[in-house]
C-alpha cells in the first residue's frame, strides 16, 4: 500500500555505499593524483576525461539477450526515449516505417578502461564506416585519466564503497612489448613520486602466455578449463598452496565448514602445477627467474613466446635503469580479469597495517594491469592491441593513512579572533596582511563571539595558531599570537611567564607574517 | 514492435549532451581549479567532495506531490528497492506491519549547493533528533568543492552541455556581513590568480534587500509579484531598459514577431523602477553609489538594512585593500535565483570573444552567488544563514580560449624516434635520461616504424622536438635532434646548411637534456 505522505521524511543521507570525502582524504587523493600524473605525463601520456555516465551497451556491460545489465554495474533507464540504431548508426524503423524508440540503459562507468575503448572507437568511427581502418595499422593513443568509478554491490563489506577513484594509463594501438616494459617503469616511478620508498612495494610482472603454455604442456587445451584453473590459482596469496591444490583436485572444506567444490583435475596435473608454483615461491633476481622458466616451461610455442617477452621486458627495464629492486618477474602472478592476453602487472604493498586483532595485516595489490587485445573489437569489429595499468587511488590513500605515512587530518588556517565586531575592518586588514605573505588566514564569522567558542572552533579545524588584536594592541602596533599546537600540548604549564613566552605572546605587527610562517610550516 | 536483434548496433557514442575532455581543456580546467583553490584555502575554506549521485529528495529537487522530479534534474529510479523512512529516519510499515519498500528517485547533482546542504544537515542530524540544534547557534562550516554538475536539458543549444564543472565556496552558519564582503575578496583574488588581469573582469555586489525595499516603497508588498518584477529586470543586460519597461507594463513584441506578455504594472510604478535603474546605469565609485542609494531609496526598513549592509561591505573591502577597481556596488544587479535573501554577487567578464558574424560579443557572468538562509530548512526544520559563490569552470575555460588567453592545444613530449627495434634498449635508456632531467619523453610504439608515420604522429601530438639515434651516432656519443617547431615553420628552407644548423642537428649526448630543456621551455 501507499505510504502516508504526511509521515514520509526527507532525510539528509547519502545513497548506500557512497561517502563524502573530507579535507584530509581530499588532500591525499590530490597528492597521489598530482604526483603520479606528473610521471605519466613525463612518459608522454596525455590526460583525457570522459563522462561518469555512458550508454551501457557502449561500455560493453549490456547483455542484449537478457535486456538486463550485468551484475555489479550501476545502471538506469534513460528518462529520455531515443531511437534504436543499427550497426551503421542509422535509426531503425518498424513495419509501419516509424522510428523505433527506446529508453536506453545508462550506466555509471564501472572502470576507466571501457570508456577508453569508447573514446578510441568513437574517434575511428567514420573511418570504420568507410572501411579505412583495420587491425593492421591502428592509430596510437596514449592517455591517462583519473576519477570516480562505480560498482553496484548490494552487500558491501565495511570500508568498501560503490564510488571510488582510479588513476589509469594506457597505450592503445601498440603490440610492442616495449610498451609493456614501460608500464612497469611508470608504476615504479609513480609510486616513488607519491612518496613510497622503493622497499615498501614491489612491481611484479608475469605473462599470461607463460601460464597458458604451462597448462598446454600439461594437456589443458580448453580455454574455459584454463580460466577455471587460473581462477583457483589466483587465490594463492589468500588461501595458500595446499588449499589451491585441493581446489584444483577433489575440493576442500573451509574453516567455517562450508564445502568448496574442486575442479577434479587428475592428481598428476595438480602436482605438476603445484610444483611450478613452489619453484617460484621465493622471489629471485630476474635473470634467475628467466633461467628457471627456461628450464621448467614446456616447448609449447606460446610458452616460449611468453618467456621471450619476459626476457625482452627484463632487458628493456635494465637498459632504462630499473633493476631487480624496482620490478621483478613473478611467474605465480595470475590477475583475475579474463581479458588479459599477454604481460600482466601488479604492485603489491609490502607495508602492513594494523589488523582487527592487533596483528599486522597486508593490504595486497594497490595497482594492477596487463595487455588486452579485444578492447574495441566489440565496437569496431577488429582487434587492437593495448596495454596499461591502474592505480587504486582510494586503496592507496587508505594504505598511506593506516601505515602512518599520511596525516589523517587536514591542518586549518591561522584564525583571526574577533573580540569586537566594530574592529572587523582591522581584522580584515590583518587577515589580508597574512594572506599577502601566502599564508592561510581565516576571520572568525561564527554567531557566538565568546573566546571559548572561537578556540573550540580553532581546535575542531586543527588551526596551528590564533591571532588576537584589541584596541590597546592596535595602538601599540602589536598583535597577540597564541600557539595552539603548544597550547594543546602544554595543558599543565602552571608558570605564567613560561606560558607567555612559549604559548601566548606579543609580536610586532610588522614581523607577524614571518613569525606565522615559522609556526605554520613547522 | 521489437527491433530485430540481429540488426541492432552497438555504437561508440556518448550520451546526448555529454562530452570528452581533451588534454588542452583538461590542462586549463586543472589550472583554473588549482589557482582558485589555493585562494579559497588561503581564506580558510576546506576542500570537501560529495558523490555525483544523491537521493533526489535529499537534494530538494523531488516533488513528493507529483512523484516526478523537477525539470532540468537528471534523475533515475534506483535499481535497489529500499525502505521508505519517516521524518525521524525510521522505516515505515503498512497496515500488515510490512516495511514499505520503494525504488527511490536518484539524481545526478544539479549544483554543488544542494549537496552542501545535505552534508551540513547530515552532520547535525543526530543532534537535530535530540533537539540540540536550532537557528540560534548553528555550527560554522566553510568548504570549497569542485566537480561536474548535471542538467537534464532536452533541447541543448550548441556549446551547452548536460555535464559541466563548477567550483564553489560557501560559509554556512554565519549571518555576519563580513562573510559576504569576503566573497568579493575571494572572487577577485581567485580570478587574478587564474591569470585574468584586473581590468578584464568586474566583481559586482548588490543586495536583494535594496531591491525589495525599493519595490516596497513603490507599493509592491507581495513576494510573488516582487519575484515577477525581478525576473523581468534580470533581463536588463540582454534586452535593454526600454524592453524591460515594456515587459513591466503592457508587454512587447519581439523582433521575431513573438508577443511577450507584460506584467501590467501601473505606469507610475514602471517609470519609478526605470528611473532607479537609469540612475545606476553608469558604474560609479562605491562611495558615490552609496550616497546616491541613500538619496533614492525609500525609508523602508528593509531598504535601509540593505543599504547599511552594502556600506559595511564597502568598508571591509576598503580595509582589506580591495578598492573600486576590484569590486563595485551595482544596484542594478538582480541574479535569477529566487532563494537569495541578502547580498548577491556576480563577476562579469569585460573581455569580448569573436561572435558568429565577426562582431565581438560579451560572455556575461562567469561567477555568481549570494546569501541564502533556507539552505537546510527543508532538512532540519530551521533556517541557517549561508553565503558563497561559484566559478563556472567550463565557461571560464571557454572564455580564456576564445579570448586568446589560453592555448587551445596541449604540447606533446620529446619523441624518441625508433629506427631499429633491435636498438630499443638504447632508446629506453635515452628516454630515461631525458626524463631524469624532468622533461617529458616518449618512445614511439606505433605499428608502422617508417619515419614519415613517426613524424606525422609527432605533429598530431604537437611534439616540439624529435630525437634520433642510429648505430653511428651511438658510437660517436651524439644524437640527432630535430626541432619540429622550426621544421613546421620553415617548409621553405632550401639551404641544406641552414637546415642542418637550425632544424636538424647533432648534439653531444651528455648535453642533450640541457639542449632539450631550452627547446621544450621556449
Amino acid at each position: 500500500m501507499e505510504p502516508q505522505k504526511a509521515q514520509r521524511g526527507i532525510i539528509p543521507q547519502k545513497i548506500k555505499g557512497f561517502r563524502d570525502i573530507d579535507p584530509a582524504l581530499n588532500q591525499l587523493r590530490a597528492h597521489i593524483v598530482e604526483k603520479a600524473s606528473q610521471v605519466y605525463a613525463r612518459y608522454g601520456f596525455e590526460k583525457w576525461d570522459t563522462p561518469v555516465l555512458e550508454y551501457a551497451d557502449a561500455l560493453g556491460k549490456y547483455m542484449p539477450d537478457t535486456a538486463t545489465v550485468e551484475e555489479g554495474v550501476y545502471s538506469f533507464q534513460n528518462p529520455e526515449a531515443e531511437p534504436v540504431l543499427d550497426s551503421r548508426g542509422k535509426e531503425m524503423s518498424d513495419h509501419e516505417d516509424k522510428v523505433i524508440m527506446e529508453h536506453h540503459h545508462l550506466a555509471l562507468r564501472y572502470d576507466l578502461t571501457a570508456p577508453l575503448a569508447r573514446v578510441y572507437a568513437e574517434r575511428l568511427w567514420m573511418k570504420h564506416l568507410r572501411g579505412q581502418v583495420s587491425t593492421a595499422n591502428p592509430p596510437l593513443f596514449r592517455r591517462f585519466q583519473h576519477g570516480p568509478v562505480y560498482r553496484y554491490e548490494i552487500d558491501l563489506d565495511p570500508g568498501r564503497f560503490r564510488e571510488f577513484w582510479q588513476l589509469d594509463f594506457d597505450t592503445v594501438g601498440s603490440a610492442d612489448v616495449a610498451a609493456d616494459a614501460e608500464v612497469c617503469m611508470v608504476l615504479s616511478q609513480a609510486l616513488e613520486a607519491i612518496g613510497m620508498p622503493r622497499e615498501t612495494f614491489q612491481v611484479k610482472v608475469n605473462n599470461r602466455k607463460v601460464l597458458k603454455g604451462l597448462l598446454r604442456g600439461l594437456g589443458v587445451l580448453d580455454d574455459s578449463r584454463e580460466r577455471d584453473i587460473l581462477r583457483v590459482i589466483d587465490k594463492l596469496d589468500k588461501v595458500g598452496l595446499e588449499a589451491v591444490r585441493q581446489e584444483l583436485g577433489a575440493g576442500r572444506v573451509e574453516k567455517s565448514g562450508a564445502p568448496i567444490a574442486g575442479l577434479g583435475l587428475p592428481e598428476a596435473l595438480v602436482e605438476a602445477v603445484g610444483a611450478f608454483f613452489v619453484a617460484f615461491e621465493q622471489a629471485l633476481p630476474r635473470e634467475q627467474t628467466l633461467a628457471r622458466l627456461d628450464e621448467l616451461l614446456p616447448q609449447e610455442p606460446v610458452a616460449r613466446e611468453g618467456l621471450d617477452e619476459l626476457r625482452r621486458i627484463h632487458e628493456l627495464l635494465a637498459a632504462a635503469g630499473f633493476d631487480d629492486s624496482r620490478a621483478r618477474l613473478d611467474p605465480t602472478l595470475v590477475r583475475g580479469m579474463a581479458y588479459y592476453t599477454g604481460p600482466i602487472f601488479e604492485v603489491e604493498s609490502l607495508l602492513t597495517v594494523p589488523g582487527k586483532k592487533g596483528q599486522r595485516r597486508k593490504v595486497g595489490a594497490i595497482c594492477g594491469g596487463g595487455r588486452y587485445d579485444s578492447l574495441v573489437e566489440r565496437l569496431l569489429g577488429f582487434k587492437v592491441p593495448a596495454t596499461g595499468a591502474s592505480i587504486g587511488v582510494d586503496r592507496l590513500a587508505e594504505l598511506l593513512v593506516l601505515s602512518g605515512q599520511a596525516r589523517p587530518k587536514a591542518t586549518g588556517p591561522a584564525l583571526v579572533v574577533v573580540f569586537d565586531e566594530a574592529m572587523m575592518p582591522e581584522y580584515q586588514k590583518l587577515a589580508a596582511e597574512i594572506r599577502a605573505a601566502g599564508l592561510p588566514a581565516e576571520v572568525f564569522y561564527g554567531a557566538a563571539k565568546n573566546l571559548k567558542k572561537q578556540f573550540a572552533y580553532a581546535d575542531e579545524r586543527d588551526c596551528p595558531v590564533a591571532v588576537m588584536l584589541g584596541e590597546d594592541e592596535l595602538a601599540k602596533g602589536v598583535v597577540t599570537v597564541k600557539d595552539l599546537v603548544k597550547g594543546r600540548q602544554s595543558q599543565d604549564i602552571q608558570d605564567k611567564d613560561q606560558w607567555r613566552r612559549e604559548v601566548q605572546f606579543e609580536v610586532e605587527r610588522a614581523g607577524l607574517a614571518e613569525k606565522l610562517r615559522q609556526m605554520l610550516l613547522r
